[in-house]
């Protein structure tokens, strides 16, 4: 019977990436299987430069990236993952530039949910399965709503969505 | 018939992503939703710096990676692809550090088949669907039997695999 849910949910491009506790907190998903959507290195508002630049990766959850690509923007319960990674330099025969390495330095989610009114993000501190809640107070929110370029993600970062969201109307330029 | 046989090779774990056409060119798969490994940026063997440092995404077919999460090591038929993209600084809202861009510079594959003497190399030029194979004589396969650390693969540049290789001995310091 599960699998037969399941299956029917997977039919109607359902997303069952999005699990809460009875607290509300959001259980980190197996997310290095799912879509990759870029990386950056280094990344900031400000012009700061670091010493040991992380590399941000960002993962769309499969179900989710299907339909953005089909319509330009994200379908309901959608999960993003930004995983932030240390680099290293000179590390086997690299002997410039960066490179990532085990250690991962955070992990931060954005889920767009209808019942608890559009986009919202979790963090996940120190390994942690459970993501906790940021207070709409938190940058992440008013800043995702300014300068995001589709549907309150960032999408000028994410290559391969950019021309989808362009075609269908949904990319701005910010 | 046709789904019968899909069924049954998944089930087997059989990696179906390799195609060739009969003029031994390797077809272009669909890599972006496969298993992201890892990135550099400005990676190079030499101690070279350059003014715009490309990234350098690796992605692994996912019932390949499925089985070395299991087993430490590459099966058969194996297909890992490696994306050169531009990079870029100041872009919409980030200030420092660098981000990718829409451009992408260079697309190489990784093969293994035993069919074909083992781990052979493939370039796709200028956005080509079909493959070119690498002559043997080519630097990439002295240099990845030297300096690889597991399977004839950079293994210690995709993070999430080096904890695996290791527990399965089949990592080697390089």
């Amino acid at each position: 019977m599960k699998k037969a849910i399941a299956i029917a949910l997977l039919a109607a491009g359902a997303t069952v990436a999005q699990h809460y506790s009875s607290g509300g907190e959001l259980a980190l998903p197996d997310y290095r299987k799912w879509v990759y959507l870029g990386s950056g290195v280094g990344m900031s508002y400000t012009e700061t430069s670091r010493e040991n630049p992380p590399f941000t990766n960002v993962f769309a959850e499969p179900a989710a990236y299907d339909k953005f690509m089909k319509t330009g923007t994200w379908p309901d319960k959608t999960v993003l993952i930004a995983e932030m990674r240390e680099s290293a330099t000179n590390l086997s025969i690299n002997k410039s530039g960066r490179v990532q390495t085990a250690k991962v330095l955070a992990v931060e989610a954005e889920v767009k949910d209808s019942t608890k009114g559009g986009w919202a993000f979790y963090g996940f501190e120190n390994g942690a399965q459970a993501g906790k809640l940021f207070p709409k107070s938190a940058a992440c929110y008013s800043c995702h709503e300014e300068h995001a370029a589709t549907d309150n993600t960032f999408v000028q970062f994410y290559p391969t969505l950019i021309e989808t969201a362009k075609l269908h109307g949904t990319y701005k330029e910010r």
